[in-house]
C-alpha cells in the first residue's frame, strides 16, 4: 500500500495554513433536475483556482530544508504548475515549471506572475517531463510530480476527509479523472473509511488515457486531442507507480462525456450557479445531467478548478 | 458491528452546533518528565465540563420529533446527567435525571440549575437505572443511556476524529475507562483508521468493573468503593450490548492506578497546567507519571472532565 489514512490526516494538518477548506454547496437546480441530492465540492475556490494546491503543498512542505533551498521543478498542463509556483512563493523558494506548447496562454502568464521560471518545451506533457528530470540532474531541483506521488495523492485525499465532515451521508462521489491523483486520493480515503461509498471517475471521450489503461490492464500511451477539458490531458506514464493501481482498486465506474456534454456542464454552472469553471471541472456536472435515474441518492461532484481562458468562455456563449 | 466510521462522521456533523471542538495542548512538563511527546485532549473545556456532552447530543439529536416532545430521562453518576440536561435545555425539551445517593452534592445542584427534574434513588447506578426505565414505561420518556448505546459511542468517537485532525502523528491514546463508551468510541474510530494506534484504558484500582469484566471474559458486578475518580464508578450492566465487546476488541492494554497516584495526577494538572480536573480525568496523567520509559512516542491523554466538588480540591491541597 502506497498511502495510509494516517498519511492523509498528516497532509490535512500540514497544508492547513496554505489551502482553503472549500465549501460543499447543495445544488438545488441539479438536485431538482436529477432527482438526487447533489452537492458541489468547490475546489475552484482554492486560492490557485484548483485542487492541485493540496497535493503540491503537501509534497513541498514535506521536503527537507536542504531540498527546499535548492528549489523545486515541475511539468504540468497548468494547474499543478500554478500550485507549485504558488506554494514556492508562499515559502520563499525557487520554482521552475516545464510545460508543453499546448498549454493555454492565460495559464502561462499566470505562472510568470507567480514568480516561477517557465520553460516551454515540446508537444506534450512527456516532453516537458523529460526536461524537468534533466534540470533535477543538472541543477539539483526537487521534481514535484503532478499526480504519481504518495504525498500528492495524500494531499488530494484531504478532500475526502472534508466530504465526510460536510456530508457524512454521501452515497456517491463523482471525480474528474486524468492522471488519477485526485481520484486515487479521494477514492482511497473514502472507501477505506466507508467501503460502500461509490466512486465514479469521469473523463472526456477523446484521449481518455486512464480509462483506456484500466480497460487494457496496464498504462497505455495515446495521442493528445484538443478538448474543452484540457486539464485532463496528459499521459499517466508507462512507469506509473501509484495512481494506476490505486485508481484500479478504488474506482467503481469509469465513464466518458462528449465535448458537447462538457459544454453543457460548463454552461449549466454559469447559468445556475454563476460560476465559471474549466471543462475538466464540469465533467461531473455533464455526467449527472445525462442521467434520469432519480434515485434520491446523496451525490458529491468534485468541481476541480476554474482556470479557463477567457476566450474559451466567450466562444462558449 | 454496532457502529461504522460513517456513523462517527454523521455524529461529528450532527453535534457541531452544541459541542466544542476542544483544543489539543502539548504538555511541556509531562513531555520533559516522561521523555515522550505528551498531548492533552481537553474535554474539560466542553460547555458542561466533560466529554459526555458529545454522546448525549448525538443521541438526543437523533430522536424523532415525537420522541423529543415526550422528553428524555437518564441515570448517571453526574456528567452524563449534566450533558443530557444541557442538551435538553438547548433544544427546549423536558429532562428527568435519576441518580444514586453517592453522587456529589455539587453535581446535583448543577443538574437542578440546568432545569432538569432530579430523582435521587438507591445506593448505586443500577437502582437509578431501574427507576429510569420505570419512568420510560409509565410516562413515555426516551431513556438516554450513559454509555451502552451506538449513538452515544459514535458521539464520543468524534474525539478520535479530532485527535487525528490535531495530531496525525499520535502513537498512543490513553483513555479513562469505566462503562467503556469513551474508550469504545475513540478506540473504534482510531484503530479502524490507523490499525497500529495503541489504545490504553485506565481505571482506578478499586471497583474497576470493566477491567475485571475483561479479565473474566464477561460483565461482572462489583460493590462500589469511594474513590477520587467517582465519575468512573458504576457497573457496565449484565446485559451489556456494545461497550464490553467494543472495548475488548479495540483496547490494547487495561491498567490501574491507585488513589495516591490519582491524587498526584490531579495535583500535577493544577500545579503545571493550572487546571482543576476531576479524578476520573486525571487517571491518564497519573499513569504516565508512573512511567519512566522515555520512548519519544506521541501520546495523547484524554482529559475527560472537570466536575469535582470544591471541597475535594480543598482536601487535596
Amino acid at each position: 500500500m502506497s498511502i495510509t489514512l494516517r498519511d492523509v490526516w498528516k497532509a490535512n494538518k500540514r497544508i492547513e495554513s496554505i489551502i482553503e477548506r472549500t465549501p460543499l454547496l447543495y445544488s438545488e437546480p441539479l438536485s431538482l433536475k436529477t432527482g438526487n441530492h447533489v452537492y458541489l465540492k468547490l475546489e475552484n475556490y482554492q486560492p490557485t483556482g484548483a485542487f492541485k494546491l493540496r497535493g503540491a503543498a503537501n509534497k513541498i512542505l514535506s521536503l527537507s530544508d536542504e531540498e527546499k533551498t535548492k528549489g523545486v521543478a515541475t511539468f504540468s498542463t497548468g494547474n499543478h504548475g500554478i500550485a507549485v509556483s504558488y506554494v514556492a512563493k508562499q515559502l520563499g523558494i525557487n520554482a521552475v515549471v516545464c510545460i508543453s506548447n499546448r498549454v493555454p496562454g492565460e495559464k502561462v502568464n499566470r505562472l510568470k506572475r507567480l514568480g516561477a521560471e517557465v520553460v516551454i518545451v515540446g508537444e506534450n506533457q512527456d516532453d516537458a517531463e523529460a526536461r524537468c528530470y534533466q534540470l533535477e540532474k543538472e541543477e539539483g531541483f526537487s521534481v514535484i510530480k503532478p499526480f504519481d506521488d504518495p504525498y500528492v495523492i495524500a494531499g488530494q485525499g484531504t478532500i475526502g476527509l472534508e466530504i465526510m465532515e460536510q456530508c457524512p451521508e454521501a452515497d456517491e462521489v463523482i471525480i474528474p479523472l486524468s492522471g488519477g491523483g485526485l481520484l486515487a486520493g479521494i477514492g482511497y480515503t473514502l472507501k477505506t473509511m466507508v467501503p460502500e461509498m461509490k466512486i465514479q471517475g469521469v473523463s472526456m471521450e477523446q484521449s481518455a488515457v486512464m480509462h483506456e489503461s484500466l480497460k487494457h490492464g496496464a498504462p497505455v500511451v495515446m495521442k493528445e486531442t484538443p478538448t474543452l477539458a484540457d486539464s485532463l490531458l496528459g499521459g499517466i506514464g508507462p512507469d506509473n507507480e501509484y495512481t494506476f493501481t490505486l485508481t484500479k482498486n478504488y474506482l467503481d465506474e469509469s465513464v466518458l462525456v462528449s465535448e458537447e456534454m462538457i459544454k453543457k456542464g460548463m454552461v449549466f454552472m454559469m447559468e445556475y450557479h454563476k460560476m465559471i469553471v474549466e471543462g475538466a471541472a464540469a465533467v461531473g456536472v455533464s455526467h449527472v445531467l445525462k442521467q434520469s435515474d432519480r434515485r434520491g441518492k446523496n451525490i458529491v461532484l468534485v468541481i476541480s478548478g476554474n482556470n479557463v481562458d477567457h476566450q474559451a468562455i466567450c466562444d462558449l456563449i
